[in-house]
């Protein structure tokens, strides 16, 4: 009977399968990251926040087979309703519900669920984080392409990841044309897409046989389309290059959908060299994303550990990046990296395009087009994580470190000092210091000074009977070597308790930092 | 056919029943209410962010009667779920996982699921948001009572509603005390309870008669009980009479819950007032609050548009209040105010209490004690827009006015000033501007300038061919009359566009708010 309930007690007290808690550093850290990303955003789009389920028929006929990984509601009477599978599904269902709104650039921060097997370790959650921004309308693509690649671009500044990460371009109607080009049947073109999408994780020969003889394409069209996708324009400089020999291939000229393709994509290079957004951009024609719906540009956002294997790359780059990834894996363990999602492709931490035709399966006639990029905040989370771990700095990322602990030595009055830490907390709190004290009432000043060394507290205010008297608290330094002179602290009023201790953190702050630059010398 | 499809289109562009999408300027004040309030959270308490839906068993019976509202995840093979309710419960839940904290102070948003029949124009949603802070230990509970109390004071300070809000206090102990002393058998004392939490919505004898006929209660007992609970302190001096009068009941004295109680309120009410908390609490005796499970202090914080019906009030007054409600609550139609969700109250803006036995169900042997807030994010979002409507000010509520438009005249160059136009605003935005443009590759004069008046700008940017040759823009203040010096707008030169325009918006702000002045006077 008491085992039953034991058994019980375990196995209610988990976490669903596939989801995590977010506290402390964890929690600091993710919450540092959003504030970065949401500062950008809202330059340039308002935030839309919808409904964490939709009705069951807005996200049936979406996801093709990824539908089955949709949660549904279960049936208690009324509507069949299912949680979200991404954020752009509601945002075309909104723009749909809004047909007088012709114009609407929304980012929105939620949740997404995918009842997909979890694999924690590799970091496959089945309730994750998305942040997306999307552009709707019926202006300019090129324009809009544009702005979505300077955002990403503006994002991964702001959160100081500069150098560390390439954008991978490529545009849907280029792919079209070459694969016409090269004499791919129509009905297989979607399937042969898929197929060279896989060249980023699979050899060219795998890539082939699937071709070949899954797909039953002919073995001279195979061939003839590996000339292209090997065909990789490395930074800013060889993405010019690539696109001025797409531009002088007679072949892909002379097809309409290629040339269409091209001439957006060199007004889009050309813009993003006017933004300052060029830098990390790589022109890769063998991206070719999961999802059937992209109608134009499309990209995806790889860093370090997101441990893309290349078609040109050699096998010794390759088996380092995934030595390096694994480490890297091992060292996350919970955390989220969706790297065998193959809706975001294998670890990138960013991706999207452009998707023309979404809005009108919603209500039929719009001409709603609409590109955006959501950026995989959870996997952002774990690389910056790691990042951290191996000694990185970044400027936003906040202190959780105690900085004053409040003691109380002493207290016969009706509280035992409780109002007096809790007034000095208020005042210290409110002026942006991290403030930890006993929630006992009487605590004795043994337990108070192991406390503020488990809390690694810089500072002590001690409050005495005597001192408070004289209306006095006494600021002491912890950790001082003995015979310092305010080893045993120093007495300030507490007019002037606020100002003292910034002052004091603060001094203790930059005195760090030179004894740091010291080292580094 | 057609009609088919169009009917089934138009079921499905909806949103599921009791929710709501949040966009434009509700989302943007939603999210100035949540900033001020993890402003202040995050002072004393760090975030805890838990999964949307939890393993069924874990809500299974926490919510008495109300757990019939419990939204259950479809049995798709796997775990049984459920989404969350409340933010209370997971909180316990990860306090019994982890049992080596012994100590916690958390603060948690997000959106909880309750599937009422929902009345949209009243405010009750399936769907809203919850603001959580908790503290859990075994320390003093007289002091972290306080702290509590403290927190709800700083929240609505940030959000400047001084003076326009009570916290109503009470403490379980004493009024349990006091039903014992009247003579309420210990079977019916939380029955008798519940009935006394009505007197906030129904008057005395309503609640007499559901005590004495429907609950079996003596009739004599039952205006003993009134003697009590009449007894209301109004604001800080009327609650320390109220306590006066309390601590000087000898009966009440001579029973150990009332004493413990009484003893408990006095050391809380003097410690608000070292905090500066203390003025705008009201010692109720009855308030009782719905959930079963408070053991100590209670707390309801009611505001202008809460429309309490009052124990004491008379009905001139009751009128007046409803009638204000009633206008409001018309002004804000689809808003929440969860006005009739009985574990709220009625149109409390905050509620909460000490609760030390939840963690215990969890995990047998626990010693954790709990006390906590919950803001009603959704009803204190309705009332602020009410109240902005009204013409008041908030320091804090964000513009989502625009402050420049930019326009392209000419653009025969490869993009129609587009790049130029997306530099320009990449500029603007990032120093803090709101900043709008035409999405057309070369838009005409005309329509830039309608545009531009549609958006409310108070600038235009102007790029033209001839000045871009010369690296300049036109700047040109939007609505001056005919013969201004500065109707045409002036030249600036691209590197001076960023401080040029930000010292016109700032000074031009200053202008209207002297204007502003100036009407007042």
């Amino acid at each position: 009977m008491a085992k039953d309930k034991e058994k019980k007690t375990k196995d209610t007290l988990k976490n669903p399968k596939g989801t995590r808690d977010w506290s402390d550093q964890d929690s600091s850290l993710l919450n540092d990251i959003f504030h970065r990303i949401r500062t950008v955003l809202s330059r340039y789009a308002t935030q839309l926040d919808t409904p964490v389920f939709e009705l069951a028929d807005v996200l049936k006929g979406k996801y093709g087979e990824d539908s089955k990984l949709i949660y549904d509601l279960a049936d208690q009477g009324g509507e069949m309703l299912s949680l979200r599978y991404d954020l752009t599904v509601p945002f075309a269902r909104w723009l749909a519900m809004h047909p007088e709104v012709r114009e609407y650039k929304r980012f929105a921060i939620g949740k997404v669920y995918r009842r997909d097997q979890p694999a924690i370790a590799k970091g496959r959650m089945r309730e994750f984080y998305q942040c997306d921004v999307d552009f709707a309308g019926s202006g300019s693509s090129t324009m809009w392409d544009s702005k979505i690649v300077a955002i990403v671009v503006e994002v991964f500044e702001a959160l100081e990841w500069q150098g560390h990460y390439t954008i991978k371009l490529n545009h849907r109607k280029i792919l079209d044309g070459i694969f016409e080009v090269c004499g791919v049947p129509e009905d297989k073109i979607r399937a042969i897409s898929s197929a060279v999408d896989k060249l980023d994780k699979s050899p060219w020969e795998k890539v082939r046989t699937e071709m070949v003889e899954t797909k039953g394409l002919d073995e001279a069209v195979a061939d003839k389309i590996r000339t292209y996708v090997v065909q990789r324009g490395e930074k800013w400089e060889g993405s010019k290059q690539l696109l001025d020999t797409l531009k002088k291939d007679e072949a892909l000229q002379a097809n309409a959908k290629a040339k269409q393709g091209i001439d957006e994509m060199d007004v889009i290079l050309r813009i993003l060299e006017v933004l300052g957004a060029h830098r990390d951009i790589s022109f890769d024609l063998c991206l070719a994303r999961g999802l059937d719906y992209y109608t134009g540009i499309i990209y995806e956002v790889v860093t370090e550990g997101s441990a893309p294997a290349t078609v040109n790359g050699g096998d010794a780059q390759q088996v380092q990046r995934e030595g390096k990834s694994k480490k890297a894996k091992k060292d996350l363990k919970e955390d989220d990296d969706r790297s065998d999602d193959p809706s975001v492709g294998v670890g990138s931490v960013a991706a999207g395009g452009r998707y023309d035709n979404l809005v009108e399966r919603f209500l039929p006639g719009s001409d709603m087009q609409c590109v955006g990029v959501s950026f995989g905040v959870d996997r952002i989370f774990s690389i910056t994580k790691a990042r951290i771990a191996q000694g990185q700095k970044f400027t936003y990322v906040s202190s959780t470190a105690t900085d004053v602990y409040i003691m109380a030595f002493g207290g016969k009055d009706f509280s035992g000092m409780s109002a007096e830490r809790l007034l000095i907390e208020q005042m210290l709190a409110r002026a942006g210091l991290k403030v930890e004290y006993s929630a006992k009432e009487r605590p004795k000043p043994q337990l108070q000074f192991k406390n503020s060394e488990k809390y690694g507290a810089k500072y002590a205010v001690i409050l005495g009977e005597d001192e408070q008297a004289r209306g006095e608290v006494r600021v002491k330094q912890l950790g001082l070597p003995d015979g310092h002179p305010e080893k045993e602290g120093v007495l300030v009023k507490m007019e002037n308790l606020v100002s003292e201790v910034t002052v004091r953190i603060k001094g203790l702050a930059v005195t760090e930092q030179v004894k740091g630059l010291d080292v580094i010398e």
